[in-house]
């Protein structure tokens, strides 16, 4: 991570670097909600469940409640084709019932434009655990609900290049950087857009367990790495700057 | 594609080129099975959820029973940490009741090493319904599932590159190609392993909705694509080459 500018290393959490798995975060927990995107969840997924063969970890899938959440959008205006095309995956704990965690991922989707009432416990979770967690992670516009429950105030953070004017005005106090793949700030990793989570999830890993578990696990999924966090051909490519947003450059 | 070997384009199906979404494919399937990997399902879904709110697709998730699938290992022995740490998705309809496909996405995992009895109702599955596709997409060691139900035979496909010689064996009479990220060989696009589930996806987009719509979901998932199928660094990384391979030299 040599090559990051310096808020992507803004504050270095005490816990940057384990040798020893004690140290190391155990348990993990992802939000989901009807509308998530997909990848948001599974790129980082695919990269933990490896990670999960090699260290003893366990995960917890949170939603409002038990029931399948689906990927679907959930309105007529987001499914202008009338597709019947989704996946849904099973919680294994609700908001109310999820145990302590280390590590909250927080993934995006169109369900993040959902009426606010039918994500408030969502956010308010976020909100009631971040103080607790050693780390949170978000992907996408996953970074917008993190920015509504507050925990992103002040901290610098990325997200979706297609939603940034939506998502960014979730969270007037955050330090935006559009040209970013992803941002660390201190604990708080977050991404730009969908296929950008797996590049967040690489640089949590490769900070939290090392350089050699990162490697590792990229080669078993045959992944190519982004080496640069800056490196975003999509800010660029969705008129994005960071020339005119004072508040980055501090 | 233009710079894809011969054998990455070779028999391009008569569907290749749909302007017309009338003859696009519009009837998707996806076999789970226990221990599947996560990426190797939810890559290529990524991508065709995006595809489904541009064109009026549907799709099914089939496994044995309508159980939800989890992703875990199944075995002690792939789980040496003894980790708490996997997903479950709900499919949609079992083998006996899957409707007509027009296009069928076989992923790789852990639980291709099941033993035979366990996977034989898919293997089963895969050689009934390929006759009827339009188009067959493998990813990762999806490509042994669909090597064992012979509907490779004789054609040029790829596979994961760490899980070469065991998935290769499932097919003696496939002409395996080492050195590609993907192969198109005719209505066949088989992947590397995991993460190139995505790119294999583009490379179906391009080929059958065209280079526009490839692109419009490439960056609606902030992906940059690979534009070159024989771009695999992860061959030579584990060793892997074509030179002693004259079937694949035809």
């Amino acid at each position: 991570m040599s090559k990051c500018i310096k808020y992507h290393l803004y504050s270095p959490p005490n816990q940057s670097k384990h040798s020893d798995q004690k140290l190391a975060p155990t348990r993990y927990g992802v939000v989901i909600f009807p509308g998530f995107e997909v990848l948001d969840v599974f790129g980082p997924l695919e990269a933990f469940n490896a990670l999960s063969l090699s260290y003893q970890l366990n995960l917890t899938l949170i939603a409002k409640t038990l029931d399948p959440v689906t990927s679907k959008p959930q309105s007529a205006a987001m499914n202008l084709f009338n597709s019947t095309f989704g996946e849904s995956i099973v919680p294994t704990h609700t908001f109310d019932t999820a145990p302590d965690l280390d590590v909250l991922l927080v993934p995006g989707g169109l369900g993040t434009r959902a009426p606010s009432a039918q994500l408030e416990s969502l956010i308010a979770f976020i909100k009631e655990r971040f103080p607790k967690l050693k780390y949170l992670i978000t992907v996408c516009t996953g970074a917008g609900l993190a920015a509504r429950a507050g925990v992103l105030d002040g901290k610098h953070a990325t997200t979706n290049k297609k939603a940034w004017v939506s998502t960014t005005a979730w969270g007037p106090k955050v330090r935006w950087v559009a040209q970013a793949r992803w941002v660390q700030d201190g604990n708080v990793f977050t991404s730009s857009g969908v296929s950008a989570g797996i590049d967040v999830t690489m640089a949590f890993i490769d900070t939290v367990y090392g350089n050699t578990t990162a490697t590792s696990v990229a080669n078993y999924m045959e992944y190519e790495r982004h080496p640069n966090s800056t490196d975003d051909p999509f800010a660029p490519l969705y008129g994005l700057t960071d020339a005119n947003n004072s508040t980055n450059q501090k």
